[in-house]
């Protein structure tokens, strides 16, 4: 007997059709002798709903009172999951976050979980109770309702796997799986059976997003085995576990990023601790830099080169614009057309020639590449934005030829 | 400086605009200098919609899983009307049930609440916030959320107000106050400035349902001052305290009930414990009788008579079947199209010749009396129920003149 924690997102429990098909998933695991708890999201589109509603009275609501109303929305779909569940004849109870023992930091919106206090839950399933759990909320320290920010209800899934030592944590969804490619792009992407959490975090970063990175850490500090798999193909889907209980991939997955800019400051003066100013004052805007490149430039100065996330673009140019003179850089210019191609493989380390391979592929497709950054488990380029698609599509048929 | 509970229903806070409606009588409250503390309830329809929801999915939910669904409703509409209270610029805090102190029984779906533990509000009063409540929920001893039933939120305020000793409990409406009759009905209706707490459970109880039964006891337990009027007139309403501050009026008001049946079992033998058994073994299925007659019948015999709800009619019938043979009785008739028409009044004791002056009225509109009880501030009557508005108009005029 085994215990095993399920999360149903969104559009798993859209309707009443949906949340029957999810009842069924959790009873079927349950009638099989294992221990459930189910974590939920809020139905289909309610979340937005609740937004808007919010919007029309407040454009600008405190945090505390946003998470107040936005829990109703796991509060309703857990209480009718459970209704379901009754329904099918089998013993079940709905738990908010505060009753499950989730208790997260104070910044509403956006809280971590600092712990899960599993004694609830616990006689709950002691009782042989399937569990539903409200997912993506907690209580803070000042007994207020908190909520994880988005994708938090994989979040909850997770700690709570954590929390009562689950054996296997499922996180339904709607792939049916981890990809090497984006299925919906690329014509040969194949489903992976297994991947490593890093693998799978460096996937997620790439803007493969199938499981929020929060949770892939915290699954990866505890051991926790993963699967990602759809509610309605009802097939095995991807494990994501330990490197070392993986067989090493030679490559796990292309993935593209398009929430990225170049920013590049043109004519620094070529005098250290320079750079060290740029970076320190960029990061202390909480703005995330991604790779770097120093280029010598002429009569001495060089060019600096990063990346940033495209939303973080404005602010890191007016950053960078206030101590650009006491710096004795010349010009700050920058790029949103551009494109992050990447390829992730936990075996790539042990396989020489691979960057070559992946510039020979976008060399045969004339795709020039402005910027290159390296891994031990992944290789980036930033090309035209324009060349994206057609850039994964060649790398992927590079390491995955069609059979 | 006072602390005021004010508690606004469904329809006060269906939308945006009434919700800024609410949000001005609260923060207008608080900018006098008082401490308020607002009791809502859910907007508009939610209830029923949720209600709703749950049918679709199980058209019977467990009573536990109900509440969870519920209190969302009131968690919403808390949290958005602390939104509009932020947008005008006041210091505001929303809580739920389980935050606030709401410790109820455990009867799902009508719990009572025991206690309010008053910490957590006093404290937001302390920093001056004006403090929202989710009405109609609480928690119960194993830290499950609970509603009080139909009609709660008005028990949440009353109970709210005992709990903080507050000076004035203010219950705003779709009425601007208690009338002398149904408005809507009867033209010369007046409202009433006071009431008693006695007489206004007499009248709520006779269907006139301007305020919850549960939470006027509360009120008069612990003499809590309470004023119904209405969120969107603006005008002062109606004041419910104790007798002794009232000044008696000689009738407050004429109410009609249609929610009642006549049961007769006729040809009981005339033996003692005949009448015991009847209503011992009624009241044990949690029926209650109101007005009961016994007549001299023939041959030794007597009938009994009297009235029940008429959602209890079906029940009642059925329990008394199953005894009748048992006590002798020949024979067992119902009327349904009957109404109860009774006229309320603490000074009603003073005055001899009130029931004389009520059954002239009738008389004059030639309606036929079929029961009659009287009680110290009531006196009731049955009658034909296609009667029943011309008996309350015939009433009314009487005692209460066109001037």
């Amino acid at each position: 007997m085994s215990l095993i924690v399920q999360k149903f997102g969104g559009t798993s429990v859209a309707d009443r059709e949906h949340v029957f098909n999810v009842a069924e998933i959790i009873t079927k695991t349950y009638a099989k002798g294992n221990s459930v708890v189910a974590v939920v999201s809020a139905q289909g589109d309610t979340t937005d709903d609740l937004l808007e509603k919010a919007r029309e009275i407040n454009a600008d609501p405190s945090k505390r009172e946003m998470d107040v109303l936005l829990t109703a929305g796991e509060q309703m779909s857990a209480s009718l999951l459970a209704m379901a569940i009754e329904k099918l004849g089998y013993p079940v109870v709905s738990l908010l976050g505060w009753q499950a023992g989730f208790v997260t930091s104070s910044d509403y919106g956006k809280a971590r979980i600092k712990r899960v206090e599993p004694e609830r839950i616990q006689k709950e399933l002691d009782k042989k109770h399937i569990v539903i759990l409200a997912g993506f909320q907690g209580i803070n320290k000042y007994d207020d309702v908190t909520t994880l920010g988005r994708g938090g209800s994989d979040t909850s899934a997770v700690a709570v796997a954590v929390a009562m030592k689950a054996d296997l944590c499922q996180i339904y969804t709607d792939v049916d799986g981890v990809y090497t490619a984006d299925p919906r792009k690329v014509k040969h992407a194949r489903k992976l059976d297994v991947i490593s959490y890093d693998e799978m975090l460096e996937l997620a970063s790439l803007g493969a997003q199938v499981l929020n990175n929060r949770s892939v850490e915290i699954a990866k500090e505890y051991g926790v085995e993963l699967e990602v798999l759809s509610s309605m193909t009802k097939k095995p889907g991807t494990i994501v576990k330990e490197a070392g209980k993986v067989e090493k991939l030679f490559i796990s997955g292309v993935a593209k990023d398009e929430d990225v800019a170049r920013i590049s400051i043109i004519g620094v003066p070529d005098r250290p601790g320079l750079a060290f100013k740029v970076f320190s004052r960029i990061s202390a805007k909480n703005i995330n830099v991604d790779i770097i490149l120093q280029s010598v430039g002429r009569n001495g100065t060089k060019d600096i080169s990063f990346t940033v996330a495209r939303s973080n673009l404005k602010d890191a140019l007016e950053t960078i614009d206030s101590f650009l003179p006491s710096i004795g850089a010349t010009k700050l210019v920058y790029d949103e057309n551009v494109a992050k191609i990447s390829i992730v493989g936990a075996g790539m380390e042990t396989h020489p020639g691979t960057a070559t391979k992946m510039f020979e592929a976008l060399y045969e497709k004339d795709i020039n590449i402005k910027m290159i950054s390296t891994s031990e488990i992944k290789i980036s380029v930033l090309i035209d934005i324009k060349d994206a698609d057609k850039a994964v599509s060649a790398i992927h048929d590079k390491f995955f030829p069609a059979d």
